[in-house]
């Protein structure tokens, strides 16, 4: 209904400044529960019923964290929230409320930011998340700021309470993401990629729209997981966070790959695993729990000796850091 | 102690990559109520005790919102927070914590970002509200992406709620920080302003340090306010939203005027109402109130006859609009 309601804005969104253009595009969000006020005011009101909170903010910017020629405006706006409701999924609480601020250059077209929102709903929808207000500004370069909040589980699940000993599992097989975005950049030269990504449309879409795991999150929560991390900067990195909040390190000797990521790997003349160990933006769970859930994936095992080893004896690879890359 | 904090940090900083650079800055900055986890988990974990909360955001991006020639990095930090303040303020509402996500250019040093930090734990400690999280990554140019999480009045105040025959009330008088921003620009090349500016150091810091009414907004909802906006676009353009919500209008007849304010008028050839009018970024609060309390600055009448009037009958100025300017 969203997707409706925004294409039938018309071209006169421009003539309405600031103040109607947000109007417009927030009017088509679907509502949600605990907002007493939402946007339009100062701030939102909304009801938290007693519970913990939890908060969490990313930010994405064009250039750095997407390329509009590899993803639509519908994929950065769903993808903006997904990444912060992963972060919600990764304490294994449950995503409520979000703030949307959007920095668009003064030339971009209504239409792609209706675009843009249509993705924030779609991923609103999807996560039962209401979005509560934000701001919209000029930038040279698209940006898109979220803040999410979200409700505690009853025992949030930090990065600190690993013990050596105990498992190393996570929530899905890893490396689409970063194999999808690697094959789009190839794809405009190599035509071997590009027809990989057609036979494979799961890659791109993994890079495109990210997947946060709220589920999977509280069944860990609630199965009494001692620390877990959504995997973002890149599986080894991410456990390592792990290792160093816990003081232990990890043995990492299992590691489940995606389907099409070994074919994509051979296609790119890279190692698969260096999707699955470095490649970021998987958005699944890592977490060290006692007794694995039936059916987990256990990809190692933390130990009392420090750091991150492969039991292939490999060297580690690195993951994202802005500022180091 | 934060800032002695900030300052005997190395410029090692850079090699610490963005994690450590993070940590590093969030360290030196002050606790706060209610913070169950902080920053450097997924998400931060906070106890609201059952009150309903308010949340806002702004993202201020450089260029269009400051100008790092006239304002320093620890001015951006102050503000970025206490602009978000002032809104919670607007609704009656209490501060209580704030995610903070930074884009900066690879090459800026670390000391700026210290400063930034400095000015937002600066605004920190004022407001009484801790800094619980958020983001750090590149941009071309600096944004900071403020969304702040606050307690609500047991009535919070909107902007809708304005009755005809209320008093138009505003917190303090107008203008000092668009006529301390005209004053700069213009002090380069005009001796006089430069001068002006010398003897009037509170029209700069009006402009640099917004101030954000958290007690008087308070006062304002308990002494059971009707609406209430702050003024950051310009007085006339944000009343005219409390106008637009409650289905009202307003007769302005009495505008308060800055120390200092008429006296750059006089040097920039500028009519000084039109600081106080039109200008923006004052963050005062403007309420409609039956019963304005002892004191309250009295600026107008809200009206059953819709639009926004100046009782000298000149044209109303219209305020800053991101998308139109």
């Amino acid at each position: 209904m969203q997707g409706t309601i925004l294409r039938t804005v018309t071209e006169r969104l421009r003539s309405l400044g600031e103040f109607g253009l947000i109007r417009t595009l927030v009017e088509g969000l679907p509502e949600a529960a605990g907002v007493l006020v939402g946007p339009g005011d100062d701030a939102a009101v909304l009801d938290a019923s007693g519970k913990p909170l939890l908060a969490t903010a990313d930010i994405l910017i064009e250039g750095a964290h997407f390329d509009l020629a590899l993803s639509s405006y519908a994929d950065v706006g769903y993808k903006s929230i997904a990444v912060n409701v992963s972060d919600v999924a990764a304490m294994g609480g449950r995503p409520r409320w979000a703030l949307v601020s959007i920095g668009a250059p003064a030339a971009t077209p209504p239409r792609d930011l209706e675009y843009l929102y249509e993705g924030i709903g779609d991923a609103a929808r999807e996560f039962e998340i209401g979005i509560v207000g934000g701001d919209t500004v000029r930038a040279e370069r698209l940006v898109v700021s979220i803040s999410l909040i979200g409700e505690a589980a009853s025992t949030p699940v930090l990065r600190s309470g690993a013990h050596a000993g105990d498992a190393l599992v996570v929530t899905g097989p890893l490396g689409a993401a970063s194999a999808g975005l690697a094959l789009l950049r190839a794809a405009k030269e190599n035509e071997q990629a590009r027809a990989f990504l057609g036979a494979h449309p799961e890659l791109a879409r993994a890079h495109r729209r990210a997947q946060a795991r709220v589920a999977a999150g509280r069944a860990l929560a609630l199965a009494g997981a001692h620390a877990m991390i959504d995997v973002s900067d890149g599986f080894c990195a991410d456990v390592g966070h792990i290792c160093e909040a816990s003081g232990v390190g990890v043995l990492i000797d299992d590691v489940p790959l995606a389907p099409g990521v070994e074919g994509a790997a051979r296609i790119l003349g890279i190692e698969a695993v260096r999707f699955a160990l470095a490649g970021g933006d998987d958005y699944e769970l890592a977490a060290a729990i006692e007794t694995p859930l039936p059916g987990a994936l256990v990809a190692g095992r933390f130990t009392e000796e420090p750091g991150v080893r492969l039991a292939s004896g490999a060297p580690v690879p690195a993951g994202w850091d802005h500022f180091r890359a």
